[in-house]
């Protein structure tokens, strides 16, 4: 294989498995060359993404050595995306009853879950995160992107108690859009005893949901290391979770008819 | 930038957005290069992608030329990572109480979900996939990677009427695992009329769940190019859906408790 057919190769294991060590011995087998052409072949990549601006390559010498590949998204980057959302959300179609806006379209598309779980992964890469849980069912795709980039699994709560989880730990929580008790659960075949876990959900108005996944964390001895949510409202002010991100604000105040706007949190 | 980055660059867009077509112009803009340059870097790329059984990358000449890349799977790559998958279902832990298995975190791993995506997207990749439609919860992740490997949007299907979804188009059906009657919900908002769409589920017994959902595209006038669901269990032999493609049969016929069996359907 040529120098040039090698560089491609790496640029796309790496590319497809962030977050990942691969050892040089897995390079050098799969594509038939030393391991200081390999190591010349790892440099141009890592300086190509660099220049693109999408992460580092990181190399680790030694008989342990390997190279990974930790994404990263430029701030300009995550602006244009998000204002592309935000924009999104404001067509008037968008309106439900209710004082409602649909997003289920734009979180179950492909790109934007892409767009959004590499956004997250982006702020949350250093943390040692072992574990992205999220509630069913429209954060499900931007959570499953952003464990995808973390390289970690995602553990899914179900809002009811489903046969096929089998025993399951439970808690109670007040929903936000109902102000109605409702009753989360994890399967207790998910084991998050002492692991480090990063929240995400696609929607915070009073922190409840939020607030219910941390209990449910504390209830099964995970560590919450951070609750991510996509959409937040401005009102009410208070939620009642304390430590959160969230990506785009939106601000119903509709009281005196002035409709949605949207902000970003990261502006 | 040298000739080696533009090849590591390209290999990564390419690879990060499967079937979507890239103009040369895109290319000669980002990377500060002549077209003849990026022409000699993508017949690299594509021969890199080629020998390493990753798939095709299909050049257009002309003024409206570009590049694009559709992922392949090799037959034995996907028989290798079913097989993973079949010897995880086999676990003992795995059993649940009324002949069910555990598999939610299975589908759940991006690993798996990655993978399964890239399978059920090589197999359908030439057949014109204008969405991908699964019912909630446990087969987004695998139709959200399928989605995403085919460039299209993924439509999701609701088991309750959400407020958040708007109006929707709803459709009676029975449930395999309870044998009642259900309701299964879309949103309006999704339009598939005259859209060529690929049906995904996670677990097909009697098919009534995949008959709903044909139903349900048929009443909001989309075209079904194919049903394919991950796991099929043996029994009943009679589904209620004649054309469907699964990846992993279960024979869950535990009369003489031999206990599960699992087998590949591409073997």
């Amino acid at each position: 294989m040529k120098k040039n057919e090698r560089i491609s190769i790496i640029s796309k294991i790496l590319s497809d498995h962030p977050n990942e060590v691969f050892s040089y011995n897995y390079f050098t087998d799969l594509l038939g060359a030393g391991k200081s052409s390999v190591c010349e072949d790892v440099a141009v990549v890592r300086n190509a993404f660099e220049i693109s601006g999408t992460g580092r390559v990181e190399t680790y010498s030694g008989a342990t050595g390997g190279v990974v590949y930790h994404p990263e998204v430029l701030k300009s980057e995550e602006v244009a995306i998000l204002e592309e959302i935000a924009k999104l959300l404001l067509e008037p179609s968008r309106k439900i009853q209710g004082g409602f806006v649909y997003y289920s379209d734009i979180l179950s598309h492909p790109r934007y879950s892409k767009n959004i779980g590499r956004i997250i992964a982006s702020k949350y890469g250093g943390k040692g995160i072992e574990y992205v849980v999220t509630t069913e069912t429209k954060g499900i795709p931007a959570a499953l992107e952003t464990a995808s980039y973390l390289n970690v699994p995602m553990g899914l709560i179900r809002r009811s108690n489903r046969v096929t989880e089998g025993a399951t730990t439970s808690v109670n929580y007040i929903s936000g859009s109902s102000n109605k008790i409702k009753t989360m659960y994890l399967s207790r075949r998910i084991d998050l005893m002492g692991k480090k876990v990063l929240i995400i959900d696609d929607f915070m108005k009073g922190g409840g949901t939020a607030r219910g996944m941390s209990n449910l964390m504390e209830e099964v001895g995970a560590s919450v290391m951070g609750i991510c949510v996509i959409f937040v409202t401005k009102s009410p002010m208070e939620k009642l979770v304390d430590n959160f991100t969230s990506l785009i604000i939106m601000d119903d105040d509709d009281i005196a008819g002035a409709g949605l706007r949207v902000s970003l949190c990261s502006k």
